[in-house]
C-alpha cells in the first residue's frame, strides 16, 4: 500500500507557519508501521489543488489530504477535487443538519459561508468531525483513495486517530501490530551510543533508530509483528544495561517531564535559584498541570545583588571566588533550600555568552548545585562551542539529571562524555 | 518564473523532524517577491529521488533542492541527480583540494566517505559552500535548474542568501526592489484589525497582509518596486495611527525583543516576580543576550509561603483577597521592587488551568501589576477558553505592554477587545 500526503494551504507553502500537522501525521503512521511515501505541498489555487489530485491519485492507494475545508473563500478542496474527479458538489444533508444544530447550541449565527462546509463531491463519503464545523469526506480518484481532513491540528488529530487509521487498517487489511519504545538519553553522542550498541543482536522484526533532540538523544526500539512484540522488553531492558547511566528515561520526551512526574508523584518539594539558566529550570516545570503542588518556588537571582538578598550569599563567597563558583552556587541551592525547607533545591550560576566569559572562566562555564536536607552536591562543567540557548537547555539538563538521580538512590554525579567537568 | 522547492531526507518525511528550512526558505523568498509554488518531500529511496528530480523539471524553471548532500550512505542526492539526467559521477578537483585543505587545517583525519561529497554530475556546476563540507550545485534538467543545498540549516541559509538568490537574480532577471515592513498588534483580533484597516487605500505594488503568531497578530506591509517602496513609510504610519494602542512594536518578532531593547538602551533595571507565568516572563527576556544589565531578578513564588517569605506578601492579604487578586499582585510587585530597588517590577498571580478554576475565579483569571517607584498599576484579566500555555503567554505580554506603555509614557493600562477585563 502506497501511502501519500498533500498539504494545502499558502500559509504553510509560504512559510508563514511550519508544518507541524506533517511532521505529526507521518510520525503516527509510523508508530502504526505505515510510512508516507511523499509528501507535496501546494497553495490555495483551485488549478494546482486540480492537477496535484489527479497526478498523485495515479501514483498512490491512500492519500492523507490536510486542509482547504474551512468556511472563507480561500478553501477550496471540496470544490477541486469536483473538479479533478469532473463531477458537481452536492449538499450533504446530514452535515447541514448538523451545522444548524451546531451552531444554535452554541447561541450562533451560521453564516453563509458555513453552509459551504456542507457541500462534497457527489461521489465522496462524508467522515464525521466530531470536534469542528469542517467535515471530513473521502473520494475515490484513479487508483487512490484521497482523504481530506481539517487543517486545524486538533481537528486532524481526531480525524486520523478515530477515522482515518481505521479506515486504512480496514481497506488495506493492514493490521501489523507494531510496538515502540522510546529510551530517552543525555550526555553522549550518538556515534557513541551507536558503538556501544553495535554488538547487540537485535531480534528479527525490531528496527533501531536514532533522533536527536537537543540536549536529548532518543533511541528508538519499533517492533512489527507479535513475535517481535514479544521479544520488545527483554531488547529494551538489554539497550538501557549497555548504556547504563546514559538512560535518563523510559517513553517520555525530556528529562523535565521525568522530573515532573517523579516529583509529582513522591510528594517531595523543590526550590531552584537559576542564574545563567534564567528561569528556563523553573517555567519548563511550570508547563506541567499539577507543577505547583512540589514547586515553592524559583528564584532567579540574576544580579550578584539578588544573590545576597534574596538567597543569603555571602558576598565574601562572591568577591573570593566569582558568581561562577563553586561555592557560590552552592550557597544558592542551600539558600534557596532553606527558605521554605523544601526537600530538593537546584542552583545554576554560569557564563551563557556570548559575551562575558574570561581566559579561566570562558564562556559555556556553568557551576551546578543540588542541595538536599542532608547535602550539597555540585560541578562544574565546560559547554563549549554552544550557543547561549544551548548551554542554557544543557545546563538545565545536567541540573535535571542531578535531581534525577538523587531521587534514584544513586550517585548524584557521574560522567558525561559529551561534557566536560573542571576539577573541584 | 516558477520556483518549487524538493526536500529530502527520511526524517524530513517520517515527522522526526519538523521542516523549517522549508517554511524558512519560502518566508525569504516572499521576502523577495518570489512565490515559492510547490514543495515536495521524499525520502532517502535513489528511485524516488530520480522520478521526482525528472517530474518536477517539466513544471518548474528552477527548483531548490535541500538535503542529501552529507558523507553517508543515506545521502543520495549527486547520484540520483546523475542517474535522473543519464550522466556519471565525476570527481570535482578544486571541491576534493578544498576538503582534504579543511581536515588537515582542523587536525582531522578525512574518511574515504568525505571524498564522496567532491563527486557531483557531469554536467553540474559546482557552488561554493564557505561554512560546511558539503558543496552545493546546480544542474539543468528539462526547462528546470535543480539547485542543490545542504540540509544543515546554517549552511542552507548561507548558500541560499549568497549563492541562490543572485543566481536566481540574474538567471530570470528579477531585479524586484522589494520592501517590507512588519508591524506587531497585541490584544485584538485579526478581524476586528482588518475592518479598522478596510477603509485604507493601500498604494499599488504594496500588498498587506496578517499573520497570527500567539498571542501577537502581526501586520506585513509589503512593497514591490521603486514607487511602492517610496510610499511604504507614509502607508506604515497610516496604519499605526489607525490601529494606535493595538500596535506594539514595529519589525519585531515579539513584545519581549520590544521591552529588552527598550530596558537595555534605557539602563533602567527591572525585577519580575511571577506565579502562573512561572519564569516565562524572566526566561524569555534571559534569552537575549544583554539582559544581565537591566534584570535584577526574576522570582517564581509559586507556592504562598514564598510569596509571603521571599516578597513580603502580607499573609492577611492573602487570607482576605486569596493568591490571585488584585492586592496580593500588588504587593508582589511591591515586594519584588523594593528588594533590590529596581526602577519597575512586574507580578502576575492566576489560574493557568487545567485545573484549579471556581467559579468566582474560572481558569485564565490572572491578576497583573507592574510597580514603579511612584505608584503601582494592576488589572485582573479573564482570557477564557485557552490552554494553559496560552493562559501563560497571554499573561506575560499583557504584563510587558504594561510596562511598554509606562517606557513610553503612556497610560499603563489600555482596553484589549480580545482580552476581558475584571472590574476592581
Amino acid at each position: 500500500m502506497k501511502l501519500e500526503m498533500i498539504c494545502t494551504g499558502e500559509e504553510v507553502l509560504s512559510g508563514q507557519i511550519v508544518d507541524t500537522n506533517a511532521a505529526w501525521f507521518a510520525n503516527v503512521m509510523m508508530e502504526h508501521g505505515i510510512e508516507v511515501q511523499r509528501r507535496v505541498t501546494v497553495g490555495d489555487r483551485v488549478e494546482d489543488l486540480v492537477a496535484v489530485f489527479q497526478e498523485r491519485s495515479q501514483h498512490a492507494d491512500i492519500i492523507l489530504v490536510n486542509g482547504g475545508l474551512g468556511p472563507t473563500s480561500d478553501d477550496l478542496s471540496a470544490e477541486a477535487m469536483a473538479k479533478a474527479k469532473g463531477e458537481p458538489l452536492v449538499e450533504n444533508k446530514q452535515w447541514r443538519e448538523h451545522l444548524e444544530q451546531w451552531f444554535s447550541q452554541n447561541n450562533r449565527v451560521m453564516s453563509a459561508n458555513n453552509l459551504k462546509q456542507a457541500w462534497l463531491p457527489q461521489s465522496a463519503i462524508m467522515v464525521d468531525n466530531p470536534v469542528g464545523t469542517a467535515c471530513g469526506f473521502r473520494v475515490k480518484l484513479n487508483r487512490a483513495w484521497l482523504f481530506f481532513t481539517p487543517g486545524v491540528p486538533f481537528e486532524l488529530k481526531h480525524m486520523v486517530r478515530e477515522q482515518f487509521l481505521p479506515f486504512v487498517q480496514q481497506e488495506f487489511g493492514i493490521n501489523a501490530h507494531v510496538a515502540l519504545n522510546k529510551i530517552l538519553t543525555f550526555g553522549h553522542g550518538e556515534s557513541l551510543l551507536a558503538s556501544k550498541l553495535e554488538p547487540l543482536t537485535i531480534p528479527a522484526g525490531i528496527t533501531l533508530g536514532y533522533r536527536s533532540s537537543m540536549p536529548h538523544i532518543e533511541i528508538k526500539l519499533f517492533a512489527r509483528g507479535d513475535a517481535a512484540i514479544a521479544q520488545l522488553p527483554a531488547i529494551t531492558e538489554q539497550v538501557k544495561s549497555v548504556l547504563g547511566a546514559a538512560v535518563v528515561a523510559e517513553n517520555k520526551p525530556t528529562l523535565a517531564e521525568e522530573i515532573h512526574s517523579k516529583l509529582y508523584r513522591s510528594g517531595k518539594t523543590l526550590a531552584t535559584a537559576e542564574s545563567c539558566t534564567g528561569g528556563l529550570i523553573t517555567s519548563q516545570l511550570v508547563a506541567f498541570p499539577g507543577s505547583s503542588s512540589y514547586l515553592h518556588h524559583g528564584l532567579v537571582t540574576y544580579s550578584n545583588e539578588s544573590k545576597v538578598k534574596v538567597l543569603g550569599v555571602q558576598p565574601q563567597t562572591l568577591d573570593d571566588f566569582g558568581a561562577v563558583s563553586i561555592p557560590v552556587v552552592e550557597e544558592m541551592a542551600k539558600g534557596a533550600r532553606e527558605l521554605l525547607d523544601s526537600a530538593f533545591a537546584l542552583a545554576t550560576s554560569g557564563i551563557a555568552g556570548p559575551d562575558g566569559g574570561t581566559e579561566e572562566k570562558p564562556v559555556g562555564t556553568v557551576a551546578i548545585a543540588l542541595a538536599t536536607r542532608n547535602a550539597v552536591y555540585s560541578q562544574m562543567v565546560k559547554i563549549s562551542g554552544r550557543s547561549r540557548e544551548l548551554v542554557r537547555s544543557l545546563s538545565a539538563a545536567v541540573a535535571y539529571d542531578m535531581l534525577r538521580r538523587e531521587l534514584n538512590d544513586e550517585a548524584v554525579i557521574v560522567d558525561y562524555s559529551s561534557i566536560k567537568r573542571y576539577p573541584k
